[in-house]
Order: C-alpha cells, then structure tokens, then sequence
C-alpha cells in the first residue's frame, strides 16, 4: 500500500509550558474535595487565561493521601486530538507518571475534573483503575456555554457506583460554571465537527 | 506544591515498529467495507502474534477514496495508557497526519474497527469528526472473550446516526470475533483494574 507522506506512527500528549511552573507555584494541600477542585478549576480558567484550549481542567491525585499524581486541561485544538479533553489528559499523565494503565495499582486514586465528563470520558473512567470521580459544574453547564456532552446512559453515574467507583457532584459547582459562562461570552471557540 | 518526582508533562501514542512495515506491505486496495474491515483485523491478529496488546485493530480511510489516514492498534498494556484502544489510536494517529482534530476537514472519513466500540470509544467518535463507522465483531463476541465493553446508551448506534454518522456492523464479524476467541484461549492478558 502506498501510505499517505503524512502518515503519522505517534503523537503526543503534553500540558503547556505554563502548568508546571502553575502546579509547582500551588500552594494548598489537596486533602479533600473543595481543595482539590480549587485546583482542576483554577487549571480550567488559567488553560482559557493563557488561550491554550478550552475552559476544562482536571487532576488525578491519591485519595487518602494529598500527592498529585496527575493534572490534565483541554488540549483539544492546541494539540490537534479531538481526546484530549482534561479528564484524558489527567489520567493519561498520571498513568505515565505511575508507569501502567492501572491507578489503582498503588492505592486508590481520584479523577477531580470541573465538569461533569462527557460520554468519552465516561467511558473511559472504569479503564483507568481510579476509585473515585469528583466533579464539579453540570452536563447542563457546559451546555448552556454552548458544549456538547454526548451521549450518556441516564444512569451514568449509578453505572459508576456498581463497578465500584464513588461519584460525587456538585463540588464548588457556581465557580467551575462561571469559567464555563466567561468562556461561552469571551471570545474563545467552542469547536464542532459540524461547524468547521 | 511538591509535585511528585516523576510527575509527567507528556506521554505518548506509538505504533509499534512492526506496523509501518506490515501496512506497506499491505496489497489491497481499501475501496470498500469489507476489504477495510480485512486490514482491521489483520492488525489484530498480528498484534496478538506480536505481542503488543489486546486483540483489536482499526483505521481510519477516506470514505470515498481509498486512502488510509490512520491505523491503530490496542496498546494498552505496553503503552500504559488505558485510552490506548485500537480506535483511540487510530482516530489520533489520523488527526496528527492531517493536522487537525477534525477528520471530517478535508472530506468524510470513515472508521473501521474489528470489534464494535466500547463505551470510551463510542463516546470519541462524534468529536472526531469521522462521518461513518464499521464494525466486525460485537459486544457479545468481545463479553465472550472476557472483555468489557462498558456502559453504552441502548441505542448507541442510534445515537451517532442522528448526529448524522452513519453506522454498519457486522463486516466480517466471524473473522474479527475469531481473532477475540483465539486470544481468550491463548495466554494473552485480559486486563481489568479489579484484578490487578
């Protein structure tokens, strides 16, 4: 077969050069679910700040302890790979930090992402091995910011619970929004297969 | 913060070295379904030969031209990344090649996957701009197997066709399912969280 020049054997997956500095530059202890979302928050606002993708953030830290093991944003148009939502690029991260595809491998982890995930990464939370998912604005939050969450059981969440995976939602719900809501009257793009 | 050591900023989705060769190599023309769907699971099954992950193959190709855009296959357990499923990686490796995370840019593209899409993949393919999606073996060939396919919407395939995607299963589907059913008696690893 004659592949295309531009066939492409890899990719990547990299935060922007501003997060590390941000993360290491964060001061608060990651001990419970308002502390933890401060931060996938703040990384969802600063990720739209310094225009570098879409106003979502996450990070996959130790459930009982306060160590991050992972920290994600939308990277979607930067990077050019429709996956790479926050939750994808947390988990992703975390499982390159920990070295296998396994979060729970060494003791139970936490995905804390500013959204509620959408139909992707969903699915894609009973794969990781994390023991629980913390989330703060709503599908409908992101939809009134014009965002499409696709296309989840009704009971995505109770589909959670029975593989044994904690849900919690509602966590600092109006500040994750409002990055959303400043987002959908900014200029930032909101991206649509359909549109382009 | 003390960030963690080994805290990572990037990680990466790479075929392995055998498939660039095997796809030049690869004769036939892509000009419908099922000589698609052959590629597919021929990526399958030499990924299980090979060693390099699960039993499940895909591409993404023009969908009224012939030409491959992108390959993939399951890499979870050597990359280390849960996302690594053989469609996530093909639908990657196609948006690298042409620069975009829309693959619905420069024409309808198609993705043909040797086992229909579990519940992360599923919800991947509306923003990836694909405008079709083909499948060999189903959720009960890949349940069979003793894989998990996740939770989906009961009318998943429903679902993308009103998005306007069109859907066809079943191509090949007792070429693919053969492939599932020879590495469920073979000694290849089926990985789950819960029993690692």
């Amino acid at each position: 077969m004659n592949l295309s020049q531009e066939f492409a054997n890899h990719c990547e997956l990299a935060l922007p050069p501003w997060a590390q500095p941000f993360l290491s530059a964060w001061n608060e202890p990651l001990d419970g679910p308002a502390a933890r979302m401060r931060l996938a928050v703040a990384l969802s606002a600063e990720n739209v700040r310094q225009a570098t993708g879409g106003p979502f953030g996450a990070i996959v830290v130790e459930e009982r302890g306060s160590r991050l093991i992972g920290a994600g944003v939308n990277l979607v148009t930067t990077a050019g790979l429709s996956l790479a939502h926050a939750e994808m690029v947390a988990i992703s991260l975390a499982q390159s930090a920990v070295a296998t595809w396994n979060l729970g491998a060494t003791g139970p982890a936490q995905l804390v992402t500013s959204c509620e995930p959408c139909a992707m990464c969903f699915g894609a939370v009973p794969w990781s091995g994390v023991g629980s998912v913390v989330w703060g604005a709503r599908k409908e939050d992101a939809e009134a910011a014009g965002f499409d969450e696709g296309d989840k059981p009704a009971d995505w969440a109770q589909t959670l619970e029975k593989r044994g995976i904690r849900t919690r939602g509602d966590v600092l719900r109006q500040e994750a929004a409002a990055v959303l809501a400043a987002y959908a009257t900014g200029d930032g793009a909101i991206y649509h297969p359909e549109k382009n």
